[in-house]
């Protein structure tokens, strides 16, 4: 059955959703992106992803497209239309369309604003008991990660790349140290200590991140926030990796060389569990209707 | 009045050309696109174009749409349906429509192919007697500017801060060295000397540079490729930009400081009039009907 999407202030069947190919997100890249995760139809983890959207918006000068409450209530309104259980609601902002095509901004364009629900597993995801596979691959994104565009070919290479490599995601490596996976935040642990890069303009500020970060804090498990090597992660004891679209997952496997004893490790499973249950606790965003 | 623009097959009315919110193009900036100047009503720098072009897509794993006769002939048709007499003519292919959002290629979709003509003056510009004003932005681009992607949120950011300090156009600094302008090419001359940077992945392999050094050396003006520093830059004795939009203008302005005696010098004046014959004299594609 066709999803219902949303653009521009109307729900449509996803067949008759369509942007003007002078729409500068297709001529340029040239918006911000933002994914709420959604579990018991409820979305999770969303003042954090409000703040980033108005972050990302802010940082490429684009107008939020409407208040809050409003972005809210599309996502809500998304959610309850396509009867969405779990998954994850994505909703992008470009800086609209333009009658000519120039690399500066447009003045007084409208934005255009689209969202479509995705199904994905968090809470009961396989891959949360066999882990997954990660391949490296060379960072060539530019300098602003922490900005969230979609002007996302480097990471779809990247991903492209490890997914050939048999990997079910890449880990991106710059001056031997790992950055971020392809579309996820990446930590090792070593001795009991959660390792992962601290933010900057090389990595994506990672919503999962905050909160695991904060998990771990309150669960009396050290942190260190700082850059590790991919050799590092090799000899770690264990790896993971987060995401809006898949909470958290273990990584079991780098380069073909197995990471710890080839196993989710204990860390992981207590990270998840306060993530999931977390979520489900601050899921506060009910369905309307 | 409207434009014919091209979409996927069809030739429509500008305002009726959309493609889907799931087109990569939209979503990642997947894909690659073309700019071939009209002259006269006549493509010109034919060649280099389609090869460019092939590059791109074979680096991006994207296949060509249609055959390279069927592409000519979409640009033609374009010209002759907008009696576009000068100006330009960009065409876009994306890895195509994709029912989820996966950042790994897809298989099996079709490509998306648009095009559509533009305005620009390349034979009688005022910017070539008047100069224009060029302010120097950080380089903060991926690794693979060899690749003409859709992907250029960099260069809109780049743009858009050098146009808001009085530029026409930026040039990007990586290391205190000039890569390129924005959207052009970048040379500057020292003592009868043209100097540009070499061909890498740091730079785009710019059609008009290529044909520009080729006269150049057909003229015995002595080319250096070699990278130049924006100290360089500023004491110059010409500075200059090249792009299938504008064709050469002199750049008289750079940082607020004047280039040489701050008016279009000699060698720019050579070499324009030599590409401006060129171009004329290559523009072999006629307007088909």
């Amino acid at each position: 059955m066709s999803r219902t999407v949303y653009l521009n202030g109307e729900y449509l069947p996803e067949e008759e959703a369509k942007v003007s190919i002078f729409d500068r997100g297709f001529l340029f890249g040239d918006g911000a992106y933002e994914v709420v995760p959604v579990m018991d139809g409820l979305m999770v983890d969303v003042e954090p992803f409000l703040v980033r959207l108005g972050n990302s918006l802010s940082e490429l000068k684009i107008d939020w497209p409407c208040s809050k409450d409003e972005y809210l209530e599309m996502n809500r309104q998304l959610i309850a239309r396509n009867d969405l259980v779990e998954g994850f609601v994505y909703s992008q902002v470009t800086r609209g369309m333009v009658p000519q095509r120039s690399f500066g901004f447009p003045e007084n364009t409208p934005t255009t604003l689209m969202a479509f629900t995705q199904l994905a597993n968090h809470s009961n995801n396989p891959l949360a008991e066999t882990g997954i596979k990660v391949v490296s691959v060379e960072d060539i994104r530019w300098k602003r990660r922490d900005i969230k565009s979609i002007a996302l070919l480097a990471q779809c290479l990247a991903k492209q790349a490890a997914n050939e490599k048999g990997g079910y995601e890449g880990w991106m490596v710059e001056d031997g140290f790992v950055t971020e996976g392809t579309s996820s935040s990446a930590y090792i642990v070593k001795d009991g200590v959660l390792i992962t890069r601290p933010l900057s303009n090389s990595i994506l500020a990672g919503i999962r991140r905050k909160i695991l970060l904060k998990l771990a804090a309150d669960h009396q498990i050290r942190v260190e926030e700082r850059p590790f090597t991919l050799k590092e992660a090799l000899q770690a004891d264990e790896a993971l990796m987060s995401a809006a679209s898949c909470s958290v997952l273990p990584v079991v496997e780098l380069d073909g060389q197995r990471i710890g004893d080839g196993k989710p490790g204990k860390v992981f499973r207590q990270l998840r569990a306060l993530y999931l249950e977390n979520a489900r606790k601050n899921a506060i965003i009910k369905i309307a209707g």
